[in-house]
């Protein structure tokens, strides 16, 4: 399997004007480009953990093995340069799913510009595991977008909207990279974080990382609009809201944005995507939300934990 | 499981100066060095496959998994420079195997002055599965070590012995990367390759790249003290010499070098390990070997094929 697997890649792959050496060879070569640090992210999903290879097919799967890396990449306001992708198969379809992963991913290749630098491919008795390595690169000058640097009467911006995820758009989003360094052009951002774990859970990690918290006007959180369809009306706003709060697998990004640099993002017509302003950092630890006499509350920090 | 170990993994791992930003943000940050280029390469191992955890336990895969990769880089000729890891732990047992798979890294970690930069980390109802990926660097100027490169003429120099890799070696061997930088430094290596599949099928691999034949005079073959243990006696021979050319996971590397710059090799005291001429390569596409009158008969391929 492995080698006609590698054959069939090399030809089915496109050629990167980075990658010097690549599938077939006992490691890739890629070429650096100069006054660029190197970022390296990795996420490995099994079938019966993160997805069920069954309902969502292979093609699906490869794409989503390969984005959530991307957002990973969109968090750190990194340029994606590679990937590299190392499979366990199921014996009995490793020859139909290894193409269909890697047919999945190719339209993200496509879109962000990246080599599929290399890998490893293996069979087994057991379910598909799939784990991809992305590499991407940020200016020395400028650095990665890390999600310590929140400062206290920083705006919280989300991209896009929350919730709903396992309606399909844990399979079909896309990775914000474009939308951050358009962002990080024009603007300063303090810190960053993609939403995996559910919107509540991972502001919760940056307010960690950075060394405060954050108080949430829940009311302005943006819901998807799968999650509107589902559960209509006033009656069901707090259901709403706590999927939005924590199913995680959104992928949209949350920014620690100086309050001047967010209200001069809002008019900007050159970012491409719906950002909304959902609360401020502040000193006191944890998360918050303001009630209806104006008082802070604590807001329960919910999403999923990786146990 | 995941925060936790991944506070483990931040007090536990050693800084390293090429690592600005370690495991536990979206991504982690490597410094480049000027003049250098990327070298990736990535291996799955997992239980049941390539190794039984009941029987190696934790430490030993876990020292495997990071030293596979170290060979690749040693087959290219490249700088360990730092590696990703990501897990998926059997759920009952992943608290106590997750610190010690890093564990059993770490002395690789020291001996090869590298950075365990970030990873992945999940749990679920099947078996260990760990994925390394790891990052070298060559000089621009001189450029990877590949396997395409061997010429009719040159000679077929390999590291160490082969053979018996189930009796402990295929856990224990050291990657041959200050070796081959040592020879690099003072001679012309013209293609190299290390042994993961077995001797014979990862030499035809080499000609196949290179677009070469090799002949090989099997009595000059290092076998492994292991084997010659286990099957010693001149009624052995024929037997040690199979398990030497098909065992694989011997994790030498073979070199195509050469003859002038062979001959200096054999006599310089400065290489760290046993050195071995086993043959040459020759136009004649294939692998042979010289029969007791002095004729070319095909030598037949074997190793371990990943079906």
């Amino acid at each position: 399997m492995e080698q006609a697997f590698v054959r069939w890649l090399r030809q089915r792959l496109p050629g990167h004007p980075r990658l010097s050496v690549g599938p077939g060879d006992d490691a890739a070569v890629l070429v650096p480009r100069a006054g660029m640090q190197d970022v390296v992210t990795s996420d490995l999903l099994a079938d019966g953990v993160h997805f069920h290879l069954d309902q969502a097919g292979a093609q699906r799967v490869g794409r989503k093995a390969l984005a959530v890396n991307l957002s990973d990449l969109a968090a750190m306001a990194a340029h994606p340069v590679a990937a590299v992708v190392s499979l366990l198969l199921p014996r009995h379809h490793a020859e139909k799913i290894g193409p269909q992963l890697l047919e999945g991913m190719l339209p993200l290749v496509e879109t962000f510009g990246i080599a599929i630098a290399g890998g490893d491919t293996n069979t087994w008795d057991g379910k598909l595991v799939i784990s991809v390595t992305a590499f991407g690169e940020v200016d020395l000058d400028t650095g990665p977008l890390l999600r310590r640097g929140a400062r206290p009467g920083d705006a919280i911006i989300v991209t896009g909207s929350f919730g709903g995820s396992l309606m399909g758009r844990q399979f079909d989003f896309i990775p914000r990279v474009h939308e951050v360094l358009a962002m990080r052009k024009r603007f300063q951002l303090n810190a960053g974080i993609d939403v995996s774990d559910g919107l509540s859970l991972d502001l919760w990690r940056m307010c960690q990382e950075s060394g405060c918290g954050a108080v949430i006007d829940t009311a302005r959180i943006p819901v998807s609009d799968a999650l509107q369809q589902q559960w209509p009306g006033d009656e069901n706003v707090d259901r709403r809201l706590a999927h939005a709060l924590g199913d995680g697998e959104d992928f949209e990004l949350i920014l620690a944005v100086p309050t001047r640099d967010a209200e001069r993002m809002a008019k900007d017509l050159a970012i491409p995507v719906r950002l909304t302003q959902i609360g401020h950092f502040v000193e006191s630890k944890g998360l918050w939300q303001t009630s209806a006499d104006g008082s802070l509350q604590p807001l329960p920090v919910c999403g999923y934990e990786h146990v």
